[in-house]
């Protein structure tokens, strides 16, 4: 098969990317390992940019992100007993949309059809090659044969383990890394979310995450060492912890319910530089991973795919092949910001084995200033809602 | 002796606290160990916030302080090549002001005699007693004779190393402390400074700092590993430091010069709590330390004294002796956020043995997002100026 982009992975930044370009009347293939409904069953972030809210509705997507999304214009910190309300909707004129990215993702594969976007689902062996040249060109078996795509271009939108990033020579790439020692445990669950925004808690027992997806189904996290496993947190254990730390005022309005899903995922800050190599271009988690503090990652992904539409459709349909050699420092550009922002609420929210007395002691005068001071919270403020693209 | 306020130290908190009590008609003396010339022979800070230059104002001491201090309505980040000049009078509609902390004690000294405040000079073996009852007095040796100093208040204004603190009790005493893997290496030169304004430079060898006591007199730093001496530096190594870090276009408008004084600092954040005890106030470096960058102890020393003077005021002259009992509490508030500042700003404009590529890639994304955003140049503006008092 030839075409002039294909897209490696089929979450959301593909199908985005996929969408974007053939609204510009740029030939893509995408090619995904999974099948759909594996990747409808992935539970992740829920809270979206208006960069992410905005490339939807240029689409013409957003017709059920606007139904059934919940704008916020605020969120919430707690120290302790302490709420400090994020006003995102003064500070900043904008606002936040909570929409599931299962959702999002649903909506940009029920369009697929129409659009004609071609997506080849449960591709096993997907292989880069050639990415140094003109002429690079994916390959994969399916069905028990093996199929070969050329392309002007590869975008590797197929997340920290895929292989496009791999496909990327270790003499080129630098790479910036920290982990956690902490993980975060979440619990998906059918009951109304005990606050209409979101509540961030840096509590002495330990970070508290309330969220939504929906005003019926809702997102709850804590973090836990590492070594703990989901087996040892039934859901009365989790609940009890959670009315804990997100302080009493919450747990007087937090309904229990059965999980629909608990786990326990690490946190890292990474980086992967450069995000474009020869003819590869890189989107997302492919590229880098925040940690999940600030809900930064599908937004962070979908500001990749916007660059990577421009670059990619300046090439092919407005003679402009410099933006596709500028993207890779457009996009760290913004990447550097959102990792800063989800690394520093990271830093400020949880308790780290490692501070002593005057560290914690730091993270109150933080809180104190941020509760005083209308500067510090338009700071946080344009960061969650998204720096400008 | 018989007073209502027993002052420990004779340095610019000392003098400015013991000159707004007898302007209130309070009765107070201040007690001291060293020399007035020692005392003006000590090089320290030279930006004032709003705070100090008001209390100077109050006191009507402040006609050479506007005479011959150097409003600065900005200051400069370097990294690398690029200045990132925060506008503090843009931003904050306030500016600070360039006087050395030697000319304001030189100042307050002068006024002692017109203004009847005592200060009795090189008081040996200062020692507090009964700091916990009502009656409370200091003791003190000179020339020879043992003296006593009888006082409903003591005020510890007598520094880190001093014998007020040491008299607090450790049962009821909370100590927060952070040491910096590095100190800094000061020289005062009788030479212009490179620009009109301040330049905190992060570079890949280091920190550095040009600063300034007047139009004729600079102030120089670079940080130094613990283990260096003062004797290894010789000027032109020094010079030559200053000229790399600062990067090149502060380095043309350099003019070097003779060192009149070099020595190497320590970095330390402290604090200790509380900051009253029974009778015994403490104010400034006696209660706190903070890491210069940023210029806030004698600033922060200033607004203790200025809550000290309140509160005493409140307890003689008012019939509010409930001001006393919150001083502790009050003047903290602002410490932390302080202390908070100065950490924030040491962090981001100093290399630390210990970080890693992505620590160092979070320094220049949050120079890069503070060089891009009004709302974060404003955070650091109104921290800089000095936050409310």
């Amino acid at each position: 098969m030839k075409t002039q982009v294909c897209i490696v992975g089929a979450g959301p930044a593909a199908l985005l990317l996929g969408h974007l370009l053939r609204a510009e009347g740029v030939e893509c293939v995408v090619i995904e390992r999974q099948t759909p409904d594996y990747i409808l069953g992935r539970i992740r972030a829920g809270v979206l940019e208006e960069i992410t809210v905005s490339l939807m509705a240029r689409l013409g997507l957003d017709a059920r992100l606007r139904a059934e999304g919940l704008p916020h214009g605020g969120f919430n910190l707690a120290d302790g007993e302490r709420l400090i309300r994020i006003d995102i909707a003064d500070l900043t004129g904008k606002q936040v949309v909570v929409y599931g990215q299962t959702e999002l993702t649903r909506d940009l594969m029920a369009a697929r059809e129409e659009r004609g976007l071609e997506v080849v689902y449960e591709a096993a062996d997907v292989a880069l090659h050639e990415v140094e040249s003109d002429a690079p060109y994916v390959t994969y078996t399916k069905d028990g044969s093996e199929h070969r795509v050329d392309a002007r271009f590869v975008v590797g939108c197929d997340g920290f383990h895929g292989p496009s990033r791999k496909a990327i020579p270790e003499r080129v790439a630098r790479e910036y890394l920290r982990e956690y020692p902490f993980g975060w445990l979440g619990i998906l669950a059918d009951v109304p979310p005990c606050n209409h925004e979101l509540i961030y808690a840096n509590h002495e027992r330990g970070f508290a995450l309330a969220s939504m997806r929906s005003e019926t189904r809702s997102r709850y996290y804590v973090d836990v060492p590492l070594t703990d496993r989901v087996e040892e947190w039934n859901d009365e254990r989790l609940w009890d912890e959670l009315a804990i730390r997100l302080g009493p005022e919450a747990a007087a309005h937090m309904t229990r319910g059965p999980s629909l899903e608990k786990s326990i995922a690490p946190l890292r800050s990474y980086v992967f530089a450069p995000m474009r190599h020869g003819s590869l271009l890189l989107c997302g988690d492919a590229a880098h991973i925040v940690p999940p503090t600030g809900a930064k990652g599908l937004n962070l992904a979908a500001s990749d795919v916007h660059y990577a539409a421009e670059a990619l459709t300046g090439f092919f349909r407005r003679n402009e092949p410099d933006r596709v050699a500028a993207y890779s420092d457009t996009a760290l550009a913004r990447v550097w910001k959102s990792e800063r922002f989800s690394w520093s609420l990271t830093r400020l929210m949880h308790r780290f084995p490692e501070d002593g007395p005057f560290e914690r002691a730091m993270q109150v005068a933080e809180l104190d200033y941020i509760a005083s001071s209308r500067a510090a919270q338009t700071a946080i403020a344009e960061n969650y809602v998204g720096l400008p693209v």
